[in-house]
């Protein structure tokens, strides 16, 4: 791959196309986050940032990029795990963080269409004002929607609610030569040829630039209970989620947390946990439109967990409660990131019922390798989180040991029929595992889907099938 | 394109690998059943049948096709209404409505996997007995599963549960190249590159053979009722749809009915529908767990529809008095059919909101063209089933008008941000509908897909995007 190097020419171009100096940002003037997203190992810096705040702009420089054969990186707020906004071969980024107005709340066929900067915790501020629910629920509330679609975010209700991918309707979507398209849109049924929709979300900035979304949104639920389940240890724990779903109860979300996770979060929050007395819990939610609509699953996911092994059963009902119990809950990456001198993540995901012999695992693995492995996650939809961490290796060490663990993880999520990733991607971090998981015939498919987006191959080079 | 004709060679190959006479069908024992679909306009006959028992058999013949240059075209059972199982090519036909057992129910993951044989009325029946649901219900029940996912059908109860799509979670599908494959599985959450899972969902049986499919169950709703309200007009019945659903109540299903189709399908069923005494009627079903947990929602309902001019509002709570009605709105299609010469169908999907205007204008272009036309269809996911009828018109003039009236139609769907197809697909009678609906761009895009799937073009040429 031979790319352009961005140039006076260039540069002169895109400003006239921005024309405001304070959006366009070359060589020194700009920012270091620029090099890397949240997984940080993977660093390198772009030679030009433009803040865009409209699709035209998107688009004229796309297409500019694409005469000229200059690669592009689109980026939201950098929140990503795998690498997919680091701009390997350089060139442009398309900043899209500062185009986040929503445009329309449709009550009538219950969408939302909105900018792909838009953060996530502000989609469910805003549609909940409106009695509307957008259940979608990644753990990382400042991740733009944008982001979000581009990996298939799945998040805590998946459960119950599903993924980012079956609440996008429709997509509007710049091309790598810069045409305009839409993809989907309000309606709620569409057999009309291949869906584009579907494969561009979760093709993590590859395929196109996400410019507009337009997300199904549901009636919110007015009711919500949440359970904390303490266990003897982790195994009666996670062994309980299948019996649950096997239970015909439908909890919303269902995670499992280890004492030392929350122990991390109560310091790193300064705030206590109601109950860290024991090994380990699960924590249940179940939503409805009223404490009688829901108490009856509740009231039978109690008497299996009680049946299994469970210590007790803490009920929270009321708002502030839950929240003391989900804030813990979103501070676990952080916490554990506080803990230690660097880190890297698997985010697999396995059949649920195959979950408590994946964590197992990692605990055997801890052992083996003689390295600290923390892990928590959303139990009830099989999706792991499980983070490795550096502490005191040398970086020979880490490097060595680090792929290592890794190779033996995804060895054993594939002998449990699972898949690399959960909700995080493949970006640049995971290829190789990918590669290794679904084999060279569904690489090339996935390079020739590419290649039908993307011919000269300058939209995101670097990441998913290449 | 130019195709190698099946000669005694192949037909030699072919029969090696069956290996039992009676499911190997060649020149004048082949079925004219197999030359076209229930839409009937396409014929084309094939020049060899095989009813493959084993993913085994069709990876054999397709890799043996490819390798010879042979076109294949997969069928179920040939209830489609776009021409999509007809050979156009001629060549083979690979008929996988033998492929028909159920293989595992699995309560711990809440997933069925079953062939693709496996008819749609077979599916609800089994999962029923085992307290689970299988949310997707289009109209027809014979057809088989791999179809409905061939289609992406949506059917009745999409305005609650969504299509075929959000239920399909894993794959084995057969490459055109003969290669078996696995795309998606038992999990939940997947983000492992491009949705190749997604992207055969609604292909058409042009970019692989789907020889397994894993199924999302959800615990089944143990309450039904569904409400058969009348109103003085059609215009009044569909302009309270968007009242219903910006209500908040959440309906499983909202149909259309005009007075018209309910006495063609009392004559059809030689049964009374509960009224038809007025011009047109909304049926409404709602589910949930009990009585008490729906009542709200229906009264809620109820209400809207007294107030915005229902002249009625009949309650069914017995199973005997749903079926009734339900069993009318399954007829309509046929008792069309049984009603004309000829017919052909118009399949689009709108917003919720732009339905009463789509039914209205079918109603211009009837007097405009004078031309019979029937519609009816899903009200709440803005699906309209709209029926052209030849009656006593020529063949030149059916043809002339026919091509008219549905261009008209298009466009009028095109102008309402619709699409050309809710879940009938667009195979080949849909095509050139389709190519300028969506432009030269997209339809490249979705050409290069097809390629990067089968660069050789065998697997059901000319439909869809060719």
């Amino acid at each position: 791959m031979s790319y352009k190097k961005v140039d006076k020419h260039d540069i002169e171009y895109i400003s006239s196309v921005i024309n405001d100096s304070e959006r366009v940002f070359v060589g020194e003037n700009i920012s270091e986050d620029y090099s890397h997203d949240e997984l940080g190992a993977v660093k390198q810096m772009p030679e030009i940032v433009v803040q865009v705040l409209e699709t035209e702009e998107v688009s004229k420089i796309m297409k500019y990029a694409y005469e000229n054969n200059i690669p592009v990186t689109p980026r939201g707020s950098g929140t990503g795990l795998v690498g997919s906004a680091v701009p390997l071969h350089s060139g442009i980024i398309i900043d899209l963080s500062k185009m986040n107005k929503m445009l329309e709340l449709d009550e009538e066929n219950l969408t939302l269409t909105l900018e792909p900067g838009v953060l996530l915790m502000e989609i469910s501020k805003y549609v909940e004002e409106h009695d509307l629910f957008y259940p979608p629920d990644p753990g990382e509330k400042t991740a733009t929607i944008g982001g979000n679609i581009s990996t298939n975010a799945g998040g805590m209700r998946a459960v119950k609610y599903g993924v980012t991918r079956d609440y996008v309707r429709g997509l509007e979507v710049v091309l790598p030569n810069g045409k305009v398209e839409n993809f989907g849109g309000k309606v709620v049924k569409n057999s009309s040829g291949y869906s584009l929709k579907d494969l561009m979300v979760g093709a993590e900035g590859t395929l196109g630039i996400v410019t507009k979304a337009t997300l199904k949104l549901l009636p919110l639920p007015k009711k919500a209970i949440s359970l904390l389940i303490p266990f003897k240890d982790l195994d009666t724990a996670i062994e309980t989620v299948p019996k649950i779903i096997k239970s015909k109860a439908i909890p919303t979300a269902i995670e499992f947390m280890e004492r030392a996770a929350i122990v991390s979060a109560e310091e790193f929050l300064g705030k206590k946990f109601p109950d860290n007395s024991s090994d380990a819990y699960l924590l249940l939610t179940f939503d409805g439109n009223s404490k009688e609509d829901i108490e009856k699953d509740y009231e039978k996911v109690a008497d299996i967990c009680l049946k299994e092994g469970a210590l007790d059963v803490f009920i929270s009902d009321t708002d502030e409660r839950q929240e003391s119990i989900w804030s813990a809950r979103g501070a676990f990456l952080e916490a554990i990131k506080a803990s230690t001198t660097e880190m890297d993540e698997v985010d697999v995901v396995v059949p649920r019922n195959k979950v408590a012999e994946f964590v197992k695992f990692t605990k055997d693995v801890e052992k083996q390798f003689n390295i600290r492995i923390r892990s928590f996650g959303h139990a009830g939809d099989g999706n792991l989180h499980v983070y490795i961490l550096r502490d005191e290796l040398t970086e020979e060490q880490w490097h060595e040991k680090l792929n290592a663990v890794m190779e033996t993880m995804y060895n054993k999520s594939k002998e449990l029929n699972g898949k690399v990733s959960g909700e995080h991607g493949i970006g640049f971090a995971k290829k190789g595992y990918l590669h290794e998981a679904i084999g060279d015939e569904m690489i090339n498919i996935m390079a020739g889907i590419k290649k039908a987006f993307d011919p000269k191959n300058l939209l995101n080079p670097g990441k998913v099938c290449q």
